[in-house]
């Protein structure tokens, strides 16, 4: 199967699923998959669509054309992203090896649809790792006096690498909004807390010192809020008074990486639409 | 709104998904929710749909009649349900009061969306908990003299109720498979273990005996084979080497309520399609 | 078996353990389970020792005396409690009846060592449900006006039936500083957040604006400072963009009720040691 | 600190732990940590006591030779280790990575006390992976013919290389009988499933053929009955209707890795006793 999901985002009204489904119908193509979601309060309507592009009786161009047309009246925000058209992803990360190292398994095992086309890191310690992988690792060492001529120059690697995902792991800089402006909803950030609890540095030793029976971790789209991005996946693991801060940070990784992991496959399977600081996530 | 579910399933082919979103259009049904499922391996396709009634152009009889002549062109198995029309519901239970309280008070906060029309049991223990709750109670004690004769009356009393769910609140009597076939897939039994770990008697110490580290529980629709039937929700706890059998039972009492209200409200919510012994759950 | 329980807490030292483990020995008292905690950082030693007094050589206040003196050698807070002598509770609640349910629901089935000797509420909707279960109900209302008042007669009133364990259970009146000073980690609230997330009202309003992907409950002592005590119990649950609010309440109910419960039987087990405003956990 | 940890079990009788605590403040030993069990109906006592012997007044050798005669009175089985005196492990796997990365990548991080000192495989398909971590790689290709020749050179082998511990990460082979004899408890496998449920070959398409609610991983040591042996670690893993034989594989080395992590540190620890068939783990 040649397969393509359609995710619309428009102002709730009637007749969408059946304008849709219509519309693919008359093209031939063949739907295996739909969710849906009506946000009530904000009177929005978001859908997925997978569907078969095997069976189209007109081609890709005609299809297109058609669904603008269709967005237009209904003042829809819409992407159509092609399976077969991969993600191309690069993740950032400093001196933690643990969501590194998590990302590249499980993309060399199948189970994140992307080319990670490269690792990027402000120190060199994690080389290593990408070369064991076979994936391009840039250093872009940062000090205060070169941080913006390195995210211009990480920009320019980015845009000619033709990069649509930048996945945080565990990157210990913050990206400027300038910066954060280019990819949105396009770079997702692992937050080593149940968010917005411990929000800004060090949460576990924040945790412990509120003495919490749960730790947590977060991953989200950055915005230029730090830590205030749209939620994409959470989950908390238990931990006790006999846990010291650094058991927390070792029972912390196995979250974060399990967190930054299902964040960035749902993304890759595109399942995520954001709107007003929230995201809609079809499971 | 008025709202009605509509629950298909059928062999998988093209066009299903059009043609009853164009269906519900044409007759100025709304669809506020879909989902939809494809099991490859049985090649069998399933949907359940939730629209909006007010907004009909026709009448429910017109639109049931082209329903009815839809899923023939299909070879569907459908059923409509109108939220209107709220289920009939029996509890069976025996001594242990944990899972009747349980439904009990969410029913009355609203979680579950029926009439709960009686609670029925081969002992009196439980009397003053029906009661209290404004619940008819019917004390159908057994013996194996009486137990065909029983569930004969059992069944005239459920037939005279219009009862179209029957909920095994830890009721410690085995139905026969004529009772059982009275009501397929309308009976629901909630087993003390992780099915299908522990079938049969006294699961709590079997699990002892093994010395696993979590306990379970399992909810399923009862067929004539005891704890084979199609399993709907499950869910476990941790245990220890500390656990007594009689610790273990009361975790499993949390586990028990959990599981068996979850089903229950899922079986309501007509989110659940049965095939080959297995279900479709539709979250 | 008739058990003691001694709770112990000091600078940490060498010695302690073996002191206690002879002291015991030399009485004839069988320790059937201890559990110790170091906390290095703040230098403290906390222990819990459960023994049997059946087969105690001298007599209690003998013992009684001796623990005193190595108390003081170790400059130790200890408490030694009996477990034929239950806990007597109070239980406080508004309007909403599931944590009281739930607790009064354990409480028949031996899941909760105390005798539950009143339930205490600002609202009289509740006083069936304690009816139902044998207990006490007292109205206690309260306005502006009388709310000092009420709280003065409450404590007489809990004095007289010599309260120990105050249970606030969704009890939606803040207590006086001097009303929480007479019942010092003897107070236990929940919270209905993962704490310290969503501090305050509505917090399942909170996190339906935040976008959460999990949302919890939290027991806790209650102190002066309002959801800033020390916590007990904590768990989490999943929810999605599809939960409303009222969604969040309804998943939520059900973690209120299983931390409330949790924290209940760990004090009631004399499981708990609080110090700095953190609580030591023996499981 | 100087650690050392002492394993005692034994019949239950009074007077034991009395006896330990004051066995190692004679010896100037202190007491940072200590658990015990009772199991009531086996009539047994399990002791973990964890002391710093750099406080020691007399020799280890006096030490353990009092522990051995006060071992001899209670009938105990016992075993001291020094923390300093690192467990030798040696990982066996054949082809699937995941396991071992996550084991190596463990033990970079500090999280497994030990060392690995070689991994052996019937495959030499993650010689790399072995490679990439510094660790000797042996390649035991195993045919009908050659089982039993491989066995004796791969006991000869861990002899030599003064194995105490051996961990099954997905490995695909049965051991003999004789050679689980060299190993009593000192052998950790990953089942993945959550026994006893689905024992024997691909659980996870009996798992997907059962319709299963929960899929889960089982670590236990390994005895000559296969998948029967002490359970030490379990865990469970959602999944839905939606997920293919091939969704619950890739589920599962979720919680296959972290079950297995767990029990290897655990063991590592010298956290588990072993008494008819059952582990005593002291968290």
């Amino acid at each position: 199967m040649e397969i393509a999901t359609l995710l619309v985002s428009c102002p709730d009204r009637k007749g969408i699923v059946a304008s849709l489904a219509q519309l693919l119908y008359g093209h031939g193509a063949n739907i295996v998959h739909s969710s849906q979601h009506t946000d009530e309060l904000a009177g929005m309507f978001f859908q997925r669509i997978r569907f078969d592009l095997g069976t189209l009786t007109t081609d890709r161009e005609t299809l297109e054309a058609e669904i603008r047309e269709t967005a237009a009246d209904f003042a829809m925000q819409w992407r159509l992203a092609y399976a077969a058209r991969r993600h191309r992803v690069a993740i950032f990360c400093s001196k933690q090896e643990h969501c590194l190292y998590d990302l590249l398994i499980r993309h060399r095992a199948g189970e994140l649809p992307c080319t990670i086309a490269m690792v990027v890191s402000n120190h060199s310690d994690l080389e290593d790792v990408a070369r064991h992988f076979d994936i391009p690792f840039h250093h872009a060492k940062i000090t205060p006096e070169t941080k913006v001529f390195q995210e211009t120059a990480t920009l320019d690697l980015l845009r000619s690498a033709n990069i649509d995902l930048i996945v945080l792991a565990r990157y210990m800089q913050i990206l400027s909004p300038k910066f954060v402006a280019q990819y949105p909803s396009r770079i997702i950030n692992i937050h080593h807390s149940f968010l917005p609890a411990f929000i800004g540095a060090n949460p576990y030793r924040q945790a412990y010192e509120r003495g919490v029976k749960l730790i947590g971790a977060t991953s989200h789209y950055v915005t230029a809020d730090l830590d205030q991005g749209p939620i994409i996946e959470q989950e908390t693991i238990r931990c006790t008074h006999g846990d010291s801060v650094d058991d927390l940070v070792r029972k912390g990784r196995e979250v974060e990486t399990r967190v930054l992991a299902a964040a960035v496959r749902l993304h890759l399977q595109d399942r995520i639409l954001v709107h007003a600081n929230k995201t809609v996530v079809f499971h």
